[in-house]
């Protein structure tokens, strides 16, 4: 049951990842980088641990060595999940490792540090660090200094993105083509998470499986609702392989093969109208653009229908090694769009109470125009289910 | 494919919850706590939600009724997830949600405030709500206020931890059966992960599979390694299952079939002081007893036998809702146990760069004594493979 290798980043990639990133800190005035387990800490060196209650902390000071501060425990972990060369600092049970961390930077006597923490490291850490480095550090989160260099994907990231597009792509085909009437919700979640990992991701994140009314809620949980004939479905799946995320949505509806139960008038209009926004936001994307241009090139034809109130979410979001990050395509975000971005274009209508759809592709941004990693069909699936 | 339905906890339970945390945070001198998405949220509420960059907030305000602060396209996933009646308050794409959940804590003019956070808060939000706050603001975490609630496991909580670790003795035992041999470390930690979904987890979070050499670091990070005969393999493997945590570890030896392949002498011996030293720690766990001293328990036996640096992390961890958590077996916690406290039991001893072995339970302080949940065997398992 060995799946085909996922594509691997060499090592230089990684080491030139962390030059930069020490380099455009010392462009921010910062002293140092504090990147904790999460996604800072895979995309700079690749090294990939469970976030938890034990300080795992890379240390970046510009211009001098990087260091890694790890539980004695995961020394082995890190040395073999390190990909550049960075010392590793390990510390004991017993051990503070928020003072190792901070002794690393090296201040000098009298000056107020200025450092970045990674965005998802946990408060129980960095109350600690606040605690060490006195109440006049300057601090702010890591994306100001890494979103420069995680939003622009290489060859690799392309790959991997591809990767796990076409696995949810596989998914989606998967679940419309089985039953579906008569089960719950949560079942349905259930083999698409099981169906995700069976197509290679590593994890199943989520699975929106949102029936009948509890299409209209967008980040529904999937619950023990079950599906009738006669109803859409929104399907809202994702997970990562290779360490970067899927994230497809498909709509259908399941007519139990009754003919007299498929989709009515109105959310056919709906589903048309969707349909157009999609595809004029996907149509918008090339270098240059502002992010929140794209969501405004979504939102036009569903204004112009009145249904404007009814898609009350931004379009889109980037994704790499998060679920969720730079850029996100959002009214007030005037970053230009360049080449090597990924992100999704994910518009939706949501009638409260009666019903809702979206429609999810994962699109790259590139050199001239869109670059659709999905290819599953964009068409509402009408199935007998 | 529909799997047994979990205990569900009563509306009435987590009612209760609110309440005890809203006393104890009054008694902590604290204006207010301020839970984000993660394991305090569900304690605290059922509403579980993806930690991502869009704020969820629970702010419960001693003497007032909590609110929560949600974005509008999850407001009908919390309305369908909050168990206690806890008032809605949801913001747009635009909006500062973290004006509004500090805007409901009242706070009187002139009076600096006093705050617990939830321990697992990303730094994002955690920064822009200490902009808000103000630098004068005393903030904490919310465990210092939680832990006496959460530490304490009622029967429906011991039912799923129950649940959970029979479902991971299951896998231990498929996995042991099979063939590992000629397969790599990953492969073998993918079959966990799908093992443990089919055995009813809804997470897979990790499954540590160290063969050889790999068995001798605790946290070893499954790898591409091809597993030989004549070698150990540390199983150490867990998830959720309805939100409560499995996690397990067995030693394999595998021989191939071949009686000269079998464990040697030095391996045999290291392992039967292993499993004295389990047993005692084990059999130490009763109401009043410090954590410290459990930990002391496991270390004896180890120590004794001239293996002290050998066995240099802590005994155990709480588990529940979190997968470590309060309380931790470590020397230096004087912690009493109390009856329904739950957490690993799980010494080790590892020779670095040659071999290693840990056996792990969750056990439970039951009023006369421990409650072992996990039945899995736990003597060595050689096995063909």
């Amino acid at each position: 049951m060995s799946g085909p290798a996922h594509p691997t980043i060499a090592t230089a990639t990684f080491t030139d990842r962390l030059g930069r990133a020490a380099d455009a800190a010392a462009a921010a005035g910062l002293d140092a980088l504090l990147i904790g387990v999460g996604p800072d800490l895979r995309y700079l060196t690749g090294y990939e641990a469970m976030p938890l209650e034990r300080l795992t902390m890379l240390v970046v000071v510009p211009g001098e060595g990087s260091i890694i501060v790890v539980p004695r425990l995961e020394a082995a972990a890190a040395a073999a999940g390190l990909r550049p060369t960075v010392r590793i600092v390990t510390w004991d049970e017993t051990d503070d490792p928020y003072e190792l961390a901070v002794r690393h930077i090296g201040l000098p006597p009298m000056r107020e540090p200025a450092v970045a923490v990674s965005d998802t490291l946990w408060a129980s850490h960095l109350l600690r660090l606040q605690g060490v480095l006195g109440s006049t550090a300057r601090i702010t989160v890591a994306s100001t200094v890494l979103r420069e260099l995680r939003m622009i994907k290489d060859a690799d990231e392309i790959a991997l993105l591809t990767r796990a597009a076409h696995a949810a792509d596989r998914v989606v085909a998967q679940v419309a083509a089985g039953r579906l009437i008569g089960r719950t919700e949560a079942d349905v979640a259930r083999e698409v998470r099981e169906r995700l990992i069976a197509e290679g991701h590593e994890a199943a994140q989520f699975a929106i499986v949102g029936s009948g009314p509890n299409s209209a809620s967008p980040h529904h949980v999937a619950s023990e609702r079950v599906i009738q004939a006669g109803e859409p479905i929104v399907l809202d799946i994702g997970g990562t392989l290779g360490g970067y995320g899927s994230d497809i949505t498909r709509t259908l509806w399941v007519t139990g093969g009754d003919p007299d139960k498929g989709p009515d008038e109105r959310f056919r209009h709906l589903y048309g109208v969707l349909q157009s926004a999609q595809a004029a936001a996907t149509r918008a994307v090339r270098p240059g653009i502002a992010c929140e241009a794209v969501d405004g090139a979504a939102r036009r034809p569903i204004d112009g229908e009145g249904y404007a109130e009814q898609f009350f979410h931004r379009t889109g979001h980037g994704i790499g090694l998060e679920g969720h990050e730079d850029p996100y395509l959002v009214s007030g975000n005037d970053l230009p769009l360049a080449a090597g971005m990924a992100f999704s274009v994910e518009p939706g209508i949501y009638l409260a109470g009666t019903y809702g759809a979206r429609i999810e592709d994962i699109v790259v941004c590139g050199s001239d125009g869109p670059i659709v990693l999905n290819e599953a069909a964009r068409e509402l699936y009408v199935v007998d289910g």
